[in-house]
């Protein structure tokens, strides 16, 4: 069984002939450095400029999870809803996620699916990873409906809400990341093409990060706020995020999702207009963390934990009830959700006001028990509302990943 | 004056203190690595993730020329039109160019503008560039119409343009371009926020290349269509490059403009559908090259040069006359044209049809007498236009670059 939260491997340190370890794929592209700047001498080296291989890393795409979960976020993403056709059933399902299921084994492989048309475009893998989500009308599609999570539901319009429906819904979820945009690019038009006799393009979000040896790995990135973004967030392959995101024999809930999870997105558009004019106190006051370091209001580091009990001088607390950080805040671990979001940024309008803000994927076991209680208490009274509006909103079950030979979706559809 | 052609500086190595050479800053990042591999000991050496600085690496903004024309092609770029508002005059533009030039002096070197209100945004430079150009239009708003180059103006539709308003014209060019894309946007905002006053958004189109790190660089890359883009290139830094793309003492024309250049901006739409259609052979005499490694049809290597009078066993040209290659083909060095194109990749069709192609971007000393030539071969009889459809068009002239304390255009409107 894969370990998806290790480094991925490397095809060209794999040629290489490189000792890998955990962490290998970066390690031994490191030694080839090592090596390249020992024999050239004294002085700085004239390294050739390869030092790293990251069109090269692949993240393995069977294992008992889907991939692109626990996977360090990669640089880009784009998350695409497919609205199955009319006359599309079970047997149809079954065909097209074997068919799905196929390119994305290959893809993910660094290698080009059967009806490629540019098949050069496969050759740079980059950490490619193709989660594939069911929407709740899927179900209904497929004659399972009993087979449906119990709150696998579009979510409640909260009254922060300005939903558009043109960033709602959708029956079937491709997410597609890489470090790679050209990646991205080219594995989304081979999903798509080959979705084409089942189903239609609803809306397509795509998403980036700091690009791949930007900052060092594992940092926590800011978002198009400028605010550090995933503090705090449970870490994948420990028994906090097990628990938190993968459905397990101890959940209430269908089987055949047992090593799977569910998936809210959120597109939230950030009100930057209004949040450049706020001073940084009364940023930091609503989000209860500094701006500079991400440090919570009553600590020194980005990792301390909030102290939602301080007090400041006057007797209040250093960190308001109303801030984001206390909002969000959940005492028991399994009722975390776990963040990996990406920033989007469209075209300006005329007057160039930003057209900008986040694509918010949050993985949890159960949306009604984990997701929804910490929505309905940030849209209550998050400060931090009065900068952040959500337009887009969609819910889908996470299938557990298949075996070499099987594909996603077949403890359901098979 | 800056030799923008040689590796750019990055922030960390200097402070670290490496020996630093042209090509210092890579040189530099594994020297550090390497130091860190020797000191870890035997076995896969538990190297940091931070091999490479992508993120500090610096590119001058003052100089001779200005920079994002002859710096190796950054992996992210945005290329913003922007329109002048009425009422706009030679001073207004003075005082507009004055403030974008000072906010790209600091982003650029990654300080945050005066008025930046997510200043932790520009830490990371990743090369960041800003390239100004100047519309046809804006000589007219000027009152300079006598300083304007003979030859910069819209060009004619050709047979084969399918040409969009939305994707046309522009008084105003700013070309933002990094290796890393919150980087790319970041700027974007704050130049767009500091033109309000002054302009509107006219389009802003997003171009993508492989992200650093996924190939080596210097090698052609592919585009959407799988061709290997960019062979055969005139070399930043070569005499044949300065003379095909810096305007000198020996043009004639304005002299505001020597050290300065043209840039021609088409966007072009790749025909995806009927392109994966083609077979390999049919696609590789239309180009003239063959697809998997890019060599011409009559040689070996990518950057042998074609044979155009070769001759197949049946006594025709084995590169077609009406070729990509051959109809884009000119003899004299100064009438070659510099390409530095992008990708891009809009959201499918509902029916999962791609909306996918270039952002070319062409610069060259005069439109005129170098750029239009080619395109009336191209538009005349390439093979290729079956599958390529311009729909967008603008020309800028480029301003030469500005020394420290200057600002871009002042040899014109100051």
């Amino acid at each position: 069984m894969a370990d998806r939260t290790g480094e991925p491997l490397s095809r060209r340190a794999l040629l290489a002939g490189s000792a890998l370890s955990v962490g290998g794929a970066i390690g031994g592209a490191a030694a080839v450095a090592a090596v390249a700047a020992r024999e050239s001498g004294g002085g700085a080296p004239a390294v050739p400029s390869s030092t790293v291989d990251y069109g090269g890393q692949m993240v393995p795409f069977h294992g008992r999870h889907q991939a692109g979960i626990a996977t360090p976020a990669q640089a880009h993403a784009a998350f695409v809803a497919l609205d199955l056709a009319a006359g599309v059933d079970r047997a149809a399902l079954r065909r097209l996620m074997l068919l799905l299921s196929d390119d994305a084994a290959r893809l993910t492989q660094g290698r080009a699916p059967l009806a490629d048309g540019q098949p050069e475009l496969a050759q740079v893998p980059a950490r490619l990873t193709v989660t594939f989500g069911f929407g709740p009308r899927l179900f209904d599609v497929a004659g399972l409906v009993e087979q449906r999570p119990a709150t696998l539901q579009q979510l409640p319009e909260f009254p922060i809400d300005r939903l558009q429906q043109r960033w709602c819904g959708g029956d079937l979820l491709l997410q597609i990341c890489a470090d790679d945009p050209l990646t991205v690019a080219h594995a989304q038009r081979m999903l798509v093409k080959d979705s084409r006799s089942f189903a239609a393009v609803r809306w397509v979000q795509r998403g980036f990060r700091r690009s791949r040896g930007m900052q060092d790995d594992g940092v926590t990135q800011r978002n198009v706020l400028g605010q550090l973004d995933g503090t705090g967030n449970p870490v994948p392959g420990s028994a906090v995020f097990d628990g938190a995101v993968w459905i397990s024999t101890t959940d209430s809930g269908p089987q055949w999702l047992h090593g799977g999870t569910t998936v809210v997105l959120r597109r939230i558009r950030a009100e930057l207009e209004s949040w450049d004019a706020a001073d940084t106190a009364g940023k930091e006051f609503a989000v209860g963390r500094r701006l500079t370091d991400g440090a919570p209001l009553t600590g020194r580091h980005e990792q301390d934990l909030p102290d939602f009990a301080a007090k400041n001088a006057l007797g209040l607390p250093v960190i308001s009830e109303f801030s984001h950080v206390a909002r969000a805040h959940v005492t028991g671990d399994r009722q975390r959700i776990f963040r990996r979001p990406y920033n989007y940024d469209d075209p300006p309008g005329p007057d160039g006001t930003a057209d900008t803000g986040l694509v918010f994927a949050a993985y949890q076991r159960d949306v009604g028990g984990q997701f929804l209680p910490i929505q309905r208490n940030l849209a209550e009274a998050d400060l931090l509302n009065e900068w952040v509006t959500p337009i887009g909103s969609a819910v889908f079950a996470v299938p557990p990943g298949c075996e070499a030979g099987g594909w996603i979706g077949e403890g359901l559809l098979g």
